[in-house]
């Protein structure tokens, strides 16, 4: 259902007395109308994970927040609420952007030869749920042109082998920046990005892992979790860094198994979980509702 | 774990701009430390409901709220923090109230002949995870007496038949109020309370239903699920009004059956859903964490 | 994954001593390979759902059971294996049926203008987890054509009016019949079957209901159920019956939402739970692991 | 609810053609009504885990067992049956054990000092949902000793230190073995038994651990798991073995947490979940439901 325009603020910054005082104040000056506010505050690390250890005095917390703000309600365009925000901004020490929802994210994705993730991001897609322009298809293997290109959307087959690798991810990088995307999502992607990529788009790529992390990190998850007898199997939508399968964790989910399950019962069942997992994740990445914090994420629901 | 004192604000009124900033640059404007701050904006109901109808012009949304504020970052104490706060009320028309995390709630608990419910917030108040005091136990039967008084507390048989029913019920509101008792807990209390007493105490009675409402109402549900052929079952905490099993829903949940289950099979996986069911519902009634919005409650987790 | 041929018997007798010692008897005394055997009583109804009352004497359960056969382990083909087991059949007054894992299921797919339901049923098929030939899909609209013949499906186009009603179900059952189909299934069609055309395909037309029946039957279920502000919200996969919504349960499952969620998110999350729940329901039903109990069902997991 | 007194066969063998008619046809000689059967071939695991490589020839699977024949259908007492069934257990080659439904299994509880899943046992207990005697209940803490000894049950204080631990842990075993204990369940019992006592009673000794194995593995797995931001949380019933948490997995379950969730209220939710998967693996224990194979355990719900 098509919702009316509005801006979307993420934030954060160093917690205090006045966060919220001072934002919602700067936006009800202009009589912005809020449609929905999502407030977090992050106890600082050590005193919260150690629980019974005093935290230095000096310790502070962070302190998130997500504003959706009804376009048309306020008295000026995107350019110079982003101008005028930017003395609260500054005042608060916030890292922060406004987004705006009228202008779609741009989502690549990539692919290798399991259909599941991808048939059903494009269904999204078709059925205007994910509100995202799809500029292009990468792939390792050419399986899914056909049927990515009768979508409209164009296709690449880039291959990789131990010898082409450096090549083959420079010229994902390229396309990348060339279709000027946003997100990059690894919908059952099977190879691991190079460092560096990864370490270019921090908190914009996703990938989705065929199990429950921490449980099961790198090949044959599925085979791992059968071997060692669990009665749930999971997926896990993270963002990807340079460590592979320890990136933030955005979004998990489990299906229960039992002892008649084989490696390949467990592989469809799987597949449930993954582009359900992967969706939802993608979802809230795709609304500014997920804020990295170190190694963490906070999803504002 | 102990936390610090804090004050807990739960308030709701018509929505209109300004109300976070309102509020938060009250608090701010005496140093007030927030931990926590809950917000929601409820859309008119029509409007809502409908989608696809024009929502009259006068429609007007509720917002509501759920602010904790660490007592010691104030600068006067509650009774001057209600008074000062009624300004800020009275100018958005609000409903109100300012809770002390430091005032234990006082409990009492409604139990017949099973003993699941009941062991489960025992186990719960002594494990201190239940921040509240209880003052009785009240049952039609003498059951749990050497239970309930082990454990230091009063325990009230009222039998009820049906000729005395209305004098029984007498008796437990007159306990309830010579106790002073701020929620009634039904723990599987296996007697439809009369509409008088579900009236005189509005959000303040919970019941624990052992089924996935609004399915299966009434007198043995689970019989009810087996004749459906149902694939899982479940339990609803709701607040109690004279409208048996209708009142808002607080927390749900289910667990999931086959062919082979029994009736008896059903009722045994049912109890581990009802006591949990009912500690979540009642963890968050007791936190200030549930505000009704007519035949509905907005649950801040 | 490929798996060796088998045959499926799946079959229903009254319980008695030494059904199981007559049928894997029968199998041993042929060095019949079994590869997977489930096995179920059921006990007579009243008995069971009246729980304290006694049963008549004469009341007698009703035994189920699926035992899958390698067929290169016999020493004869299909239909003698048939013919043969015709004997032991008729001794226990069995119901039953012998079906070959190398003979693909006929699936016609009915559906009407949401894709989620479709774009995950063709890729199941294109990942071969659906063992199923797909003859043809139908619908009411002709949104689906280009998607539907992309992947080498005949579509035909059946739209229904209220005034057409009649002639265009008799179209749906002439194409039905004329494509040899075995299982119809609604993937989100929007019409009500004809009280004949159930009736003439009994345990073999599947529909996904939007609701966990039996709450929410009928229209617009996810308004309902915004309505009640329940805490789940769920479908149901059932055998269509000439009782609306009312047929034999195969499949359900939930998702847990809360009062932020519009009707449209509800819509949304909802669909996740629709597909797998057709798709675990029909991948039971295909396997011919689910057998109809009056108005229940055994699913042999 | 009283059942009918039964026999519980629980047998594995090596896997060949006709297991289950040489068994069958061995009650139904004797016209004995068989209440329950499960069946379950387990393949070799090196084809099961490999996949995709080719098993040895002469690999053979597993089969496993489980079946419930009414006593009074038999015409002999159990001493007999069991001699009779030595015949055709000893021709299969089998691991098998016949127990009585009238004979209750002795259950040792072992506690420290958090309540919840000794509240929730006993109270299954008191309600007849566990068909068990508890003989004592031992702990290293003197915290429970009014509560137990309130319910009948004889309480040892055991207290385990550094120095102590090896007479601690054969006190621990001299009790268990002086009131015939059947199974040592540790409900969260916060010390690690010794080598040699997890090996006197393999398959007898049952933990719950507070974490979604094989994640989080010893100490604080909820800090663990907070550390990590994880976004389910979970518990794992397990066979204790000599491996620290590592022993077959009998039970798992997981709830879902957010961002705002501290390490406390991890603990908190985390119980719930503890208490009920310790319920449901040790009750499949109990019914001989749990077969465990190698690391492994098969689950005949």
């Amino acid at each position: 259902m098509q919702r009316e325009r509005y801006y979307t603020l993420t934030a954060s910054c160093p917690d205090r007395v006045g966060i919220v005082s001072r934002v919602s104040g700067f936006f009800s000056s202009h009589q912005g109308w809020i449609l929905e506010t999502s407030l977090h505050a992050q106890p600082p690390d050590e005193n919260e994970a150690a629980g019974d250890e005093a935290a230095g005095d000096e310790a502070v917390g962070r302190y998130y927040m997500r504003v959706e703000i009804r376009a048309d309600s306020l008295p000026f365009m995107l350019t110079e609420l982003r101008e005028r925000f930017r003395c609260v901004a500054d005042e608060l020490n916030m890292d922060w952007k406004i987004t705006d929802s009228a202008v779609k994210k741009r989502l690549v994705i990539l692919v290798s030869q399991q259909e599941h993730c991808l048939y059903d991001l494009l269904a999204r897609w078709q059925a205007k749920e994910l509100n995202v322009e799809i500029p292009c298809v990468i792939s390792n293997h050419d399986t899914f042109r056909g049927f990515v290109e009768w979508h409209g959307i164009p296709f690449h087959h880039v291959p990789v082998t131990l010898e082409n690798k450096a090549a083959a991810f420079a010229e994902v990088q390229r396309i990348f920046e060339e279709v000027h995307g946003d997100t990059l999502v690894l919908a059952r992607y099977m190879q691991i990005l190079p460092a560096g990529l990864c370490a270019a788009y921090p908190g914009r790529i996703i990938n989705i892992h065929h199990s429950f992390l921490p449980s099961f990190v790198g090949a044959r998850p599925y085979h791992q979790a059968w071997a060692k007898g669990v009665k749930l199997i999971g997926a896990t939508c993270h963002y990807v860094t340079a460590d592979l399968d320890q990136g933030p964790i955005i979004e998990q989910d489990v299906i229960r198994i039992d002892h008649t399950d084989t490696v390949d019962d467990m592989m469809r069942y799987g597949k449930d979980i993954e582009k359900t997992v992967l969706a939802r994740g993608l979802h809230n990445h795709l609304e500014d509702r997920v804020l990295v914090h170190g190694t963490k994420t906070i999803v504002f629901r």
